[in-house]
């Protein structure tokens, strides 16, 4: 099934979908919309936003959505409703950080980048690191021995926390170690390699 | 399998919850947490935060987690995985109007009311009314012959906004007329009437 995934040209919410499909080898055209595009694209969206993951003629927007519906089609959703539960509040739980991430960024970020780092940031990560042990103590993946789609979400909301304050991880070791293992990933590491040339804005605003 | 549904003593986030287990006749302590428990529960909830579920000796918290599990558990997810999608991109986008609501009863009441309901609502009423057409033209469910969890959300969400504005549905009469037929399933008439002797707040603030 061709699929083509639309968004913006930053990494944005798109991001961990982008990193999910290389890491599992599924072929994917990566449409990078330009600015001056959008305003013919976004009537044509169901709900008048993107990521949008154009899979044959179905058109599936809402980054969870998405996440959801390849985790199920590529075996990342867990092995049992126990797993796929706790995979799911995992994935929620970032988000609840990203949305405080991005209202900072997008809101506050000149005033309030430095509170974020020192005052919201350590309770959120420390929180996100107490359930990522839960599993195998953490030494793996979000739900132990077998990746799934959170994990992508988990390792992209780490790195660009750690391009917003390079010692951002220095108190959850356990997640710093996952960070640097999924970095390694040989799919994940080549995606990075080529990322790094391009060096597409985290944001749309370009702060970071 | 024990059910115990914690939240504050208001409608929120919850309320779907417990219109779906109400529903579907699956019993369920309905605890309903007093302002000054608060300080005290906050820390040992996953994301110091309510909804949670517990179910036996799980611990589910993470709204959307939570009505996917019941979802998953109930028969309520669909019947295959274009539904199943279907379903969650529909849930994804009455939350993105959720958030935008929540803003303005927390945010800006007073001042951001009127605009919310003459600017904001209409044209998210309109998308969601197209969507519930996918299946069937919108003559039953979210995703056609079978309700799902979403219709539980849809169902709390139009009523919500029937109390913020009694005209709210007045253009989408597709969405208008979901709304008075859910109301009148047995199960959900009965809780509605129950409810009503009551009254709980619509949100923690007191402002619908
Ligand atoms: N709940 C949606 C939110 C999507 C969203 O906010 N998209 C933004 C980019 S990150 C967008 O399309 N903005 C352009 C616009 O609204 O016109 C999701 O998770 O996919
Ligand atoms: N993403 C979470 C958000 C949960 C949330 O915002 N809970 C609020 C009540 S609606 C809460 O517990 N507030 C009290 C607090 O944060 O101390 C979900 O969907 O369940």
């Amino acid at each position: 099934m061709a699929l083509k995934l639309s968004y913006f040209d930053i990494r944005g919410l798109a991001e961990p979908v982008r990193l999910l499909l290389v890491d599992k080898q599924v072929a994917f055209e990566d449409h990078r919309i330009a600015r001056d595009q959008w305003a013919e694209i976004k009537p044509k969206m169901i709900f008048g936003q993107v990521p949008c993951l154009l899979s044959g003629d179905e058109e599936l927007v809402q980054s969870g959505a998405i996440l959801r519906h390849l985790g199920r089609v590529h075996g990342l959703n867990g092995n049992n409703e126990t797993e796929t539960t706790f995979i799911d509040m995992f994935y929620e739980g970032i988000r609840d950080l990203h949305n405080k991430y991005a209202q900072m960024i997008y809101g506050n970020y000149e005033n309030g980048k430095d509170a974020y780092i020192k005052d919201t940031l350590p309770g959120e990560l420390a929180r996100l690191e107490k359930l990522f042990r839960t599993y195998k103590n953490g030494e793996h993946y979000v739900a132990g021995d077998k990746e799934s789609y959170a994990d992508y979400v988990l390792f992209e909301e780490l790195d660009i926390h750690l391009i917003l304050s390079p010692t951002a991880l220095d108190a959850t070791p356990v997640l710093k170690k996952f960070h640097e293992r999924f970095a390694e990933r040989p799919n994940i590491k080549a995606y990075l390699n080529k990322r790094a040339a391009i060096n597409p804005p985290v944001n749309g605003n370009g702060k970071q």
